[in-house]
């Protein structure tokens, strides 16, 4: 069978599970969902045993150790991906929620009612943990799923989806729903690609590249998670102990995520009074400092930033850094080199605060809180499938109500178009 | 200047004024359509001048008079459409409206906002009041478009077009908000799908062919209008009164449009009383009838039904005659044949109600309403762009709302990720 064929059978058997799926009442979903987690937990010997051959293959290629780490299953990692599977189980099923109804003149009532989208192609280089996450979310919002992790954890994706689908069998649900492409090859994602009548969605989450390409070739619409090109804008006006506090947390909380602040700007007014206090707490962090001329000239230490820092996604602990005159300068360089994702703003102002959040456009704008909050769990949304930097269907947290679509319900006695 | 150059300058400076309009006020935006409501009707002279030069292209090409029909601008015609723009003036602005607002335990206050989309890529063969009407649904949406009209309209679309930019003009909104590519040349479309860092949705409007050629071909986010396949089922407990009311409009009122009905299914134990009677009245309205051979064993005249036909999209008096044992059949066939567009049952059972409102998988689902009723007017949401048959984004009637995205809006104290 050609790898060709081998993505459009799993992609036809998620079609046809699919349209079972969306029917199922939403008890048989919770406990699919438990079995779901339960399952994870009494096979975590196998998907231990998985995880060492992956492992073993990272380390003859020399992946380095952070990257070994985020690979690594243990019995804990294992138990919470079983409670996140519970966790969307405890959640409120989407599906069938009516949004609203109202009555045209001539009598008829119209309501739009949430529907799964169908079958979602989830492409992703992440840890193991987000098969689960991801074959949870789909199948509590109704939709069959088509997962294809990175090629370095095949071994644990593959029995981790194998142990899911299972679950779905034994209490019934339909098991093709979740649906796991074991073949390596880059070709297998190419195929996915090019299956529209077959998947609804295709969501990329990995780095910047990665989920360039898959957007440039998708002839299936996409919901991209790419780049956070995060800034921290500090106004005249900041408490500047919070504007610190927060900097350190966006920078340093966790570098590694696309919601961790990658530029600071800094109003020259408090700048000789901000930069040299929040240069010493990001220092005894860690962190690198790369600044513009002005940020250079009351932090010598801090390195020379080039043009390419500025649309630098550093994913570490670097911090460019850039002195700048007003709002608007702050606002007019977010618009040239931010990423759309988040962007925030501390200030005292009221009226700095709302021409900030009415005229930067990103998926999240925030005023004297850290951009790591940008999250669906933060938001109260649930789990999430990751962050869409998109700006059609969902822009942000993608949980399952951005899983769904809606239909409209027209109930008449015999209405006409006059 | 390349083709090429031509279009993606064109989208350039719609990006450029696309920023401007986000944050235009309202009432801005409502001079700007009551101006462009004047400055069509000021200039109906010229219009009716550029559509003789269209209409004798098109004589001289031989298209059919139904056509020439379409294609004509009278003065009631420009009237019709300076008043549509009065009406778009009326609607509420979707932009800056605040969805909901929650308050999480840590303190920060989230608010989803809607915004605009930003520049919208509309590719359409359609009659030339289309022009205006999508215009003034992207301005006040807050969005620029780039208009690409049929190369048969084209003298009538890019005089409307640069009357209608004129007036922004006049009242001081960007004018470069509202762009049209005169270049006739296919490479034009295939220019401007090519434009994904300039464009943030591309909506085709045309006949099937077209639609899918551009969804195929687009790296900008497509949603798509294209081909309404639809069904009317028949129930064994139907008012069969209003079930003959109902096919007879859904067929006869506007035989050419994506939401009229394709294929007529009829419960085998209602067929005998029903068909003759439903046959008699749409044969006096002209419609020709093709039947399955239990639909011909009741109606003799009908000529057979070949397999083509079930996925046929007739536009015009030409109806499909399905006989079938149960609503399982029904939704059955709907499911391989229907385009997802719109599907109605008429029926007296709830039961049989609430199983078609549930399983059958369309844009808008009607129980005893003509499918004539799909449309962002008869549905309370003013104007629309057309209706969506994408499942992403915004399906059915696309209005302003369907043109706009959202924006997290978080207010804090200096909330941290713990």
């Amino acid at each position: 069978m050609s790898i060709r064929e081998l993505v459009e059978g799993k992609a036809r058997a998620a079609r046809a599970a699919a349209t079972e799926l969306a029917l199922c009442p939403t008890r048989l979903k919770n406990e699919a969902l438990l079995q779901m987690a339960r399952g994870l937990e009494e096979k975590t010997p196998q998907l231990l045993e998985a995880n060492r051959a992956d492992l073993k293959r990272a380390r003859t290629r020399g992946h380095p150790r952070a990257f070994l780490d985020r690979l690594t299953l243990t019995d804990a990692r294992v138990e919470e991906m079983a409670q996140a599977l519970r966790q969307i189980a405890a959640l409120p099923d989407p599906v069938g929620k009516t949004l609203d109804t109202w009555r045209r003149p001539n009598g008829i009532e119209i309501s739009r009612v949430r529907v799964p989208l169908g079958v979602v192609g989830f492409v992703y280089e992440s840890r193991p943990n987000v098969t689960a996450d991801a074959a949870g979310l789909c199948l509590k919002s109704g939709n069959a799923v088509v997962l294809r992790g990175g090629s370095e954890a095949i071994e644990s994706n593959s029995k981790i989806a194998a142990v899911l689908a299972k679950s779905l069998e034994k209490v019934g649900a339909p098991a093709d729903a979740i649906q796991f492409i074991e073949n390596p090859d880059r070709a297998a994602v190419a195929a996915l690609l090019d299956l529209p009548r077959h998947l609804d969605l295709i969501i990329p989450r990995g780095g910047e590249e990665f989920v360039r390409m898959v957007a440039e070739r998708s002839r299936v619409p996409v919901l991209k998670h790419d780049k956070g090109l995060v800034h921290i804008f500090v106004d005249a006006s900041a408490d500047l102990g919070m504007a610190a506090d927060l900097v350190d947390n966006a920078k340093t909380q966790r570098p590694g995520v696309c919601n961790a602040v990658e530029t600071l700007l800094v109003h020259r007014d408090v700048a000789p009074a901000f930069l040299p206090a929040v240069a010493a707490r990001l220092g005894a962090a860690g962190v690198e400092l790369r600044g513009c001329p002005r940020t250079r000239a009351l932090l010598p230490s801090a390195r020379p930033a080039r043009d390419e820092d500025w649309d630098t996604e550093y994913l570490d602990l670097i911090l460019a850094v850039k002195v700048v005159d007003d709002l608007a300068e702050a606002i007019g360089h977010i618009r040239r080199h931010g990423s759309g994702l988040a962007e925030a703003i501390v200030t005292r102002d009221l009226r700095q605060a709302r021409q900030f959040t009415r005229e930067v456009d990103a998926a999240a704008v925030l005023v004297n809180a850290s951009t790591r909050l940008v999250d669906g769990n933060q938001f109260g949304m649930g789990a999430e499938m990751g962050i869409s930097t998109s700006r059609l269907h969902a822009r942000g947290p993608v949980g399952l109500e951005e899983l769904t679509t809606i239909k409209f319900v027209v109930q008449g006695d015999g209405q006409v178009r006059e």
